[in-house]
């Protein structure tokens, strides 16, 4: 098999990747990386990742680091498979769909990783959650979700009518989001709501998040 | 004339913007925006950008946030006019593009930008360094230039043996880094003093930085 995923079911970027491929309706080999021996801190990992994070993704002789840059990959080689996550042809969905996908890195995923480390992930390794650094991060996702709120009243999804690479990299980062008391943030949102409980519906995340199993 | 950036030309991410036009030859106007007054966080402007950050640039009919989604669009577009810097059919490259476009925006970008704040950008405005925020982002900057380091001894550019988006993203942030009492981190290591020296003579860049006054 040509494709390789290396990482961890239940992390939310590797997840993300094999989300994209399950849009893509590929099939691919998972190679285990045990972080706790400090695997991706090692080599041969850090040939394939010098920055010793998962997932790294291999597609033959391309081997490929950091999860947008490769759901970015998977969804232009398999434009013609299943939904085209990326707008291909279509210049003001896809520059849409460029600022979005940026939106959602620079805006949603900062805050929304740091309460769910805080909140969910941090506690169960024994971490004593940081008020603090909940409250500040609260008042961000706020504020950025008032955007989002605003911008789904008028748009199915974040770039366009279509979902896209934009909606599915908030996927697996939602899914824990609603583990921690701050489920809140997305279910008074009317829109917001409704537009997580849709791509969340979605057969290829319904299958990914069966190894979404950090907690359990 | 069609094509528009709004901001502030010696903001970091405008300059981007901005530098990426250059290299494709393309003129623009450049529509000032106060921040002194907030009008980035006031409408108009926040109905071309909610999240009320500049730059905004607008074609036509599209109107685009995000620096780094900005540049993407605009190196698609003229794509045949000058480097191209997304190496567009080039598989295996374009691949690597994403990658280190990637990599600059996760693990260069943010302990940069928090440095050049700190030790540059803030003392402009009355603000006290906190060193404990430099030491922290100091650390994690060291390591990633290690692998910036070990990159550029067998490539000439980080994604591949072209100039690309990937080093173009890092040219007005290694500007102001250098205006810090910490351009050792560049000057120190062979390899990314030479790729820093070398994308800082483009012509694109010599034209911009004369913009980046910050501190003048």
């Amino acid at each position: 098999m040509a494709l390789k995923v290396h990482g961890l079911a239940k992390s939310m970027p590797v997840s993300i990747v094999m989300l994209c491929l399950a849009e893509k309706d590929q099939d691919f080999e998972f190679v285990p990386v045990d972080l706790s021996k400090g695997e991706h801190k090692s080599h041969p990992f850090l040939s394939k990742n010098p920055f010793g994070k998962i997932p790294v993704f291999e597609d033959g002789s391309i081997t490929l680091f950091e999860s947008r840059a490769i759901t970015g990959y998977i969804a232009h080689k398999y434009r013609d498979i299943g939904t085209d996550l990326l707008r291909h042809g279509k210049v003001e969905e896809a520059a849409m769909v460029g600022a979005w996908i940026e939106a959602e890195s620079k805006h949603f995923n900062p805050p929304s990783t740091a309460i769910i480390y805080e909140m969910f992930i941090g506690p169960l390794f024994g971490h004593t959650t940081d008020q603090s650094v909940v409250d500040l991060n609260l008042e961000k996702l706020d504020k950025v979700l008032d955007v989002y709120e605003a911008r789904l009243s008028n748009s199915k999804y974040l770039a366009c009518d279509s979902f896209s690479l934009a909606d599915l990299h908030h996927l697996s980062y939602i899914y824990y989001l609603m583990k921690t008391p701050c489920a809140d943030l997305i279910n008074s949102r009317a829109n917001v709501k409704a537009w997580w409980e849709d791509i969340s519906a979605r057969p290829s995340f319904v299958k990914v998040a069966q190894g979404l199993t950090l907690g359990e």
